[in-house]
């Protein structure tokens, strides 16, 4: 490995694009996980030849690479911790083709979610994979991550709307991936690999991904619980029953708690709340399936279920839901929320005893937990919140963790739904993927043979990432 | 490569499941495509434990391992052309577990479609994949391939339905990959990778699987265009117009001639058919999408349209398009109706001037050729009828496929849709993959490093399969 030489940058993408110094380098040294490590030099490409370029140099010379899109990412996938370039991806944001006719767009990796359906929505359809982060998070890092969102029991993950892509290999080769149609059988499908690799196989610099019609109707139910075991045998009876939510989203009582306290949202102060939704094209089908599913929430003790199909109103009820995040940072004075144990997904039958478990665990550990999530499609989301600044806290959130990925491998869920590995998540995933580690390990040594591309995550990333990794913040 | 000792293999499966009669190594060496060969010995493992030591065997010896579902594969797959051991899976056809609360099943490689589907019904749910050789075609198989069918333009390709699978790798290690959950973002997507793979980089044993509702409702309409080219558009129309069909079918005038000739179908004598279906549990949605499919057809010249929600009346409806295989094979006494060409994808717009294209090809080269296909999730069929017992019909033939997937890349389309590559795709897959078969070379050695794994298929194929691989054909 070699130092960076700005001037070969400067070369490439004009000074502008070029930053050294050390608030740029503080800035892209983090993203929304607790990681911290400072970055060598931010590199700005605009097109795709800046980024064959770059990575030429960088493979020359043995010099990580590490892309980011907005760096919503949430377990330090695109923190630099062996340094070298960050690769800024945002200002290739440029929608390439939108074709209808064809059922198919194709964008740079940088535009961003909610730009994308902005720019479609005059067609019609929509991208569908809708993470929470929509607002800031680029095509090419949903990709890299293979998100999902609060849709995805309906749509799919990323993986599901992507149909090919032009990726940037380690040694600076552009490839075609995929193809343009809804189905293809050419052989091995490389770009499924890349989604969800975390760059740290390619650089995705172009994407075709294809839509859904937007639907005319849309009916959102919400439905209380005096207990979570009952919410839970309502996710799997609903998933049973053959009904298609659109949506289908849990907040266990330290959720409402939360949210009742910091926003004055007046929820019901009960141990579970079940959101349920359902779109189409025809007001008799969305009223078939939310019926199916009030029904079905009945039966398992469901009460004070409330639904409608305004716009309005929907939002009121979401509401709680949505904001639940700034919600959780507000909730305990002396406590921050971390991105920790923060995704997961387990069978649908499992959700209500995870939910036990992670408040189990919580408890065990002196830290605070919560249960939320798109159970529809097996995601279940928390936080860590804790004493950030108290050293101790750091192992009892290791330990938290740890006892909760453990339980969601023996339950037959997996290391994360949506918000990747990275660096938080590779002692579980290490754990869960041990006997296919050794294959990832082949992959990636034949694809990126000097170890540029985002090196030190997902397989590689170091086991005790609070003694091995810099945190985010400032600890005694 | 050393010869095999099939002592040590009747060791492992029993003498009863180790064939190596001139009969079961012929019948064992040729699949649905024009291709042909000699397997050196035949082997059926009963559990996964057998295809371990199997495979261990093979790799210490670096013999050739050809895995085979039902042989139903037209592009060679299942040809072992490098000679080696034929490893049939039939024997391996039991479902695991069928789990309606989380959503999936379990099945073996071997367990056979229309089978999982006849034990799924009873639950309510259907595995969607549907190939035309639903009858016969394994799971494992179909994954293999990445197969798809009429229904794949609403519910995919076998790549949408997969959760994940256990393989068997070059070494004899057993992997678990994917997850049993909706959604996941754990790292490389190495169940992804095996699809599509075609036994050339892990031996499938298992696979969970997704299903969804059977529909209560599903209506066919029966369009017919003076025009091929109205009806081309009248695909791309109702592709734009945000309907969602569970199926599109197109036959041309080869193809109608062939079913009204052979079989008596009575089909009007036009250029072009289109099929259009629409399935629901809510029948106001289905004649929503269907009134809407009705319309389209309309604007672009379709006339005597005819549809049927009668399960009766349907199947008559499309007992046209179903009798069009065999119609083919009767078709012209003189001509055999072979797979080459059988199968490619293009954008929704490129239908109708790509099945133009191959009735030029075909009569440039003198062969007959039809063009029909899945034409809703981009999948155009045909066929070559030739006299196979004359040679130069086998160059002709060679250059008209040749003809057609450069045209086929020409138009951004890809060189299959659901056929898979095997031998006889192997030269269009080259050229339209040019910039990525480098890395795919790199990982099938890195995952495959003495290369047992039904080698000398895909990217390893001969560039000139008419005589660098023996015709199913008496050849004069």
């Amino acid at each position: 490995m070699e130092k960076v030489n700005s001037k070969t940058l400067i070369d490439i993408v004009g000074e502008n694009n070029v930053r050294e110094d050390p608030a740029d380098r503080y800035v892209y040294g983090s993203d929304s996980s607790v990681h911290e490590a400072s970055a060598w030099v931010v590199v700005r490409p605009m097109e795709t030849e800046h980024v064959q370029k770059i990575v030429r140099y960088a493979n020359s010379k043995k010099i990580p690479v590490v892309v980011r899109g907005s760096g919503s990412g949430m377990s330090g996938q695109a923190v630099p911790i062996n340094g070298g370039i960050v690769l800024d991806m945002k200002k290739m944001n440029k929608v390439l083709e939108i074709n209808p006719a064809d059922g198919y767009c194709r964008v740079e990796a940088g535009v961003i979610d909610d730009d994308l359906n902005r720019v479609l929505k005059p067609y019609g359809v929509l991208y569908p994979v809708a993470p929470a982060s929509s607002r800031v998070a680029t095509i090419g890092g949903e990709i890299a991550n293979n998100a999902s969102g609060v849709r995805s029991v309906k749509y799919g993950a990323v993986r599901d709307s992507v149909l090919g892509m032009k990726v940037v290999m380690a040694n600076g080769d552009l490839v075609n991936l995929g193809a343009k149609t809804r189905v293809q059988a050419s052989g091995y499908q490389l770009d499924r690999l890349m989604v969800g690799s975390e760059g740290t196989l390619g650089i995705i610099v172009e994407a075709t991904v294809r839509f859904v019609p937007i639907p005319k109707f849309r009916c959102l139910g919400v439905a209380n619980f005096n207990k979570l075991e009952e919410a839970g045998k309502a996710i799997a009876g609903i998933m049973e029953s053959g009904a298609q939510p659109s949506l289908l989203e849990l907040m266990d009582n330290v959720a409402i708690t939360a949210v009742n306290k910091t926003m004055n949202m007046g929820l019901l102060d009960v141990d579970a709340i079940l959101m349920f939704e359902a779109d189409g094209m025809v007001k008799e089908a969305v009223e078939y399936e939310i019926e199916k599913m009030k029904a079905v929430c009945e039966e398992h003790g469901g009460f004070d279920i409330k639904w409608s199909y305004d716009a309005e109103e929907r939002t009121k009820l979401f509401a709680g839901r949505k904001k639940l995040f700034p919600a959780l940072s507000k909730y305990v004075e002396t406590h921050s929320c971390t991105s920790l144990a923060d995704d997961m997904a387990v069978p649908y039958s499992k959700m209500a005893e995870t939910a036990r478990k992670i408040h189990e665990v919580a408890k065990k550990n002196n830290v605070i937990m919560t249960a939320y999530g798109h159970c529809g499609s097996g995601c279940m989301h928390t936080k860590i919140l804790m004493e950030t600044g108290k050293e101790n806290q750091w192992h009892n959130a290791k330990k938290a963790v740890e006892e909760i990925y453990d339980y969601v491998i023996s339950v037959g869920g997996t290391t994360s739904a949506e918000h990747g590995i990275g660096l938080s998540k590779a002692p579980a995933f290490k754990k869960e993927k041990h006997d296919s580690i050794a294959f990832m390990h082949a992959i990636k040594k034949a694809l990126d043979p000097n170890n540029i591309l985002n090196p030190g995550k997902l397989m590689d990333a170091p086991d005790d990432w609070v003694t091995a990794t810099k945190l985010r913040y400032h600890v005694n």
